[in-house]
């Protein structure tokens, strides 16, 4: 039986500042750097969400990509867009909002949200030259 | 020695609806929504095609990029460009046209096609937001 | 008083025929080619709407995108997705489905709907290698 | 003699909100929406600048990319990126940071710069479904 | 009679170097820099044809896309694709093969060869990040 | 401990030719068609260098972005960028600078100098329609 890998993309954008609040302003500056502006800066971030699986003899489908939006939307998207990651998203609470650890706490939040499906890859871009991936492991 | 991928990317477009002719009107309408359109959508799909093996040593190439073209054009591209999906395509008929079930029945007409060079990944974009893998498994 | 351009760019897909009811089937298999295929294709069509005036003072907007977005998708976008262009588009009815006429159409009816703020471009690209402008003149 | 316009893209990220301070909070989030949220968000910004004139027999250039790229980036890259448009961007004081009136402030502060050769338009995508264009009039 | 503009959208790629015989190498190396290199370097150019005029009433066309791709293959694609600028290219002959005199040579070229049809635009990309636009004035 | 891969895409442009010295000149024609043009031909190139790890608890980060960005342009970029591949790049000598054989010569130069960190994948675009990837193996 068939496994195939099914993607979903979909974007959102944010405010966010790296900066971690255990190191002091001064260590903060030499780490980050222009990244650790504190009156915050962007992105348009791309967030390809993958599900991989057996195909569904009666649909055709691994999963339904309306199924992978709405829950996208549910559990990141609609916490995550036109919001700031280190002010007010609750999944991001503690963390320092690199693209690797959104990327990792995505995963958690999406990963048991999604099954039965079964997550297998997140990407997310942060910029057209810069992206990272996770596959739960 | 070094194994290396080499994908060579191709653009068709085609109609279809996604329809299971085992259920009714009602249940495909219910399950596929405007997918299920009796009057056909269509898409301009992307192909991925990659093929993975050793460098031949006298080319520099693991295989000939326009082998690649060649065997997907002659096997699968000039049967669904500018076709449609459920009415005319020999590989596709009784199966349920979503981006899935092609990425599967393309993968069974090229593989055997491409030897001796090693196909080992299909990827089917059906929009600029979704997209299939997969690498016959 | 600077004049600034806004374009908002939306998403459909569709399917359609090349095909003109006046002319004979070998005709239009002589004109058309395989656009005239008489089961159809398709393809995503991307199409970038543009609105200029002077900015409102009082919102930094020439005119809110959620109003350009409001009134396609209504208009158009709403009509023409997962629909077949030759079957079941009011505002085609009677033209033959080329990028050239669907522009033109599809401006007779943004235009007035999009009233005080003044349409000014419409390009829809067929597919990533060929799109058509349209200005109204 | 022959006017050509040539185009150099240039890229930043910056956070803002659109907020209009003469006004009550709860009528800029109703004007505003999301786009209104106090903790910010942001984008990763797209800028083409066109410059247009005779081509320069002696050396092929209408003008030399690397004096646009210079220009650009000292008189607006440099100040806006990393950076958030309502707090701490010299040009855009006072002024509500929309796609339209950052053109707008851009244009004023490259026109002059870039002299004697001739700015003709600016485009800002402010992600990839919305731009805005400005040629000075 | 509605006046659509119709572009095709080509490919090539080619090898140049930046420069005027008619100087020392000195001179061209310190106005050119890198793209002065004698070893050459090269581009994937992406061309932008462009062609306005009325809708044909029996095809529904302005022209037909095929005419176009047509006319520019053999009037300069298949004369600069996988070719050297300054060694090969006829219609480059004492000509700098800067992007702007490129898309300029290649208006002279295409522009009669077009005819009736009118060519209206020739946009031509060097890289993702630079591109030139010529009319023909 | 999650595991996140991180990549940073870079651009460069260079010419080459495919060539077998070690062959007659009707073998490499033979073999290599319009890419064995002695006049040359080039790309702009797209390489994604990704690199994979533990995120790192002080800084949030896998590896800074600009190291990866310093080591691959001084030990690549700078080498190849607007040079010619047959002719001047150090680390092809003696190689037929097919694409494959490129991304394997960049992966030996890359992977000792990206150390501690781990280099895990490199994929490099010759043109928009195709491209190789390798890990290493």
């Amino acid at each position: 039986m068939a496994i195939v890998t099914i993607t979903r993309r979909l974007q959102f954008n944010a405010a966010h500042r790296v900066h971690n609040p255990a190191l002091s302003d001064a260590e903060n500056k030499a780490l980050f750097g222009k990244c650790n502006n504190p009156n915050w800066h962007g992105h348009n971030y791309t967030l390809d969400v993958s599900v991989a699986g057996p195909i569904d003899e009666k649909t055709g489908y691994v999963v339904d990509l309306s199924h992978i939006k709405r829950v996208v939307e549910r559990e990141v998207i609609d916490k995550v867009d036109h919001r700031n990651f280190n002010l007010e998203v609750d999944f991001m609470e503690g963390i320092i909002p690199t693209t690797e650890n959104i990327v990792v706490a995505m995963w958690r939040v999406i990963e048991p949200a999604m099954r039965p499906a079964q997550l297998t890859r997140l990407v997310l871009w942060e910029t057209p030259n810069n992206y990272v991936e996770y596959d739960g492991k």
